[in-house]
């Protein structure tokens, strides 16, 4: 178990936060967006994997992200990099990841839900995870579940008054969980280790949960989950 | 959707919230207990469940509620009540429920994980849950989720710093989830409508996640959710 972080403790601002990252973001959505951006201005080496690397969404993305930014396939995306973003549809997940070539020693920090059409549920779960999934079809890589619980206003913005979002980490293998735990706390996230990969079981269900309130109850993006302490 | 109360909106202390609800307590452990007790200290009928009403527990719990509670077995407690807390282990739920005689009416606040035996997982969910499962099992009952991610610390108090713990509330019947809100919020919870009873599907890994830090990562207690907002 890693040491918690916590902003109470300042640590997010003068951390040791490794930097030069090389870190393929996979999707150009807003969530990809968002963090390969952030992730660029704090220092790292970001690939996006885009479908279309031409498109104008792969090209607005870069243009945001700054010059330390670079897009191109999702293969070439991953061959440059020592960890990898999955910021793309669940359905499509396994043939971007198959076209890659080797995935050996990668960390694969996977922030997919693999929702119901309807958003109202998720289509696996309770004995398996979209993250135990992944890393059964590629045992080589170092899968840590990360940053699913979050909406894209929150990856743009951490910060609730003096409190920050959390985000909710598991993974098998204690170092790579690390790294995602130093990238979480580089943007301004209050990371939490939540033990082994089956632990995504309860996370991609608190993704569904969030999804539903902030769309079917009308709460928003400008909302996050937090532990409260005392 | 009813409206959500906070205690920004100093609706905790000076809110309508009924009195005088008859509320059985099935089950007179840290979560019956203490949920049982807070009640008959404001003002409503509580009526304690017990597999041994003259065994030593439900006795301490009797005498800790003070004298608007009663205890008796699950079957006099459900018969004398109008809202029923489930707080009793998964696997007696339906034998208890089924020696009760008619639940027709009668709204049954369900607080029950159904947690694998190492604590790591939940038993079923994903398809259902163990909400969905009581309301196919008692389709005259109505069956509202609510308490199931909180320990027993955060029954006793739900106070952290400014905030207030949440009570994620779901279910298919709105003056029922209505009731339970009420309930929640007069013992000083800031309950969350989360809507239809299959969000329990949700709710109940939530409860897994909290138990995992809870117990496995050294969290304690003292913690509980919150949806923080700006």
């Amino acid at each position: 178990m890693w040491v918690k972080l916590s902003p109470a403790e300042g640590t997010y601002n003068d951390g040791p936060g490794e930097t030069g990252v090389k870190i393929a973001v996979l999707g150009t959505g807003n969530v990809g967006g968002a963090l390969g951006r952030r992730w660029a201005q704090a220092g790292h080496d970001v690939f996006f994997g885009a479908r279309d690397p031409n498109g104008a969404e792969a090209r607005a993305v870069l243009d945001r992200a700054g010059e330390r930014a670079r897009v191109g396939t999702c293969a070439d995306a991953i061959a440059a990099a020592d960890v990898v973003l999955l910021a793309i549809p669940w359905d499509q997940t396994r043939a971007v990841l198959q076209a890659a070539g080797s995935l050996r020693g990668k960390i694969l920090m996977d922030c997919i839900n693999p929702l119901t059409s309807d958003l109202t549920g998720v289509t696996l779960g309770h004995t398996t995870s979209a993250a135990e999934q992944i890393a059964e079809w590629f045992p080589e890589a170092r899968v840590v579940k990360a940053f699913n619980t979050l909406s894209a206003a929150t990856m743009e913005n951490p910060q609730y008054g003096d409190l920050h979002a959390h985000v909710f980490i598991c993974g098998d293998d204690e170092e790579a969980k690390a790294t995602v735990q130093q990238l979480a706390a580089a943007l301004g996230f209050d990371p939490i280790e939540c033990g082994p990969l089956k632990l995504a079981r309860h996370l991609e269900p608190l993704a569904a949960l969030y999804v539903y309130l902030a769309v079917f109850q009308g709460w928003g993006g400008d909302c996050a989950f937090r532990m409260l302490r005392r």
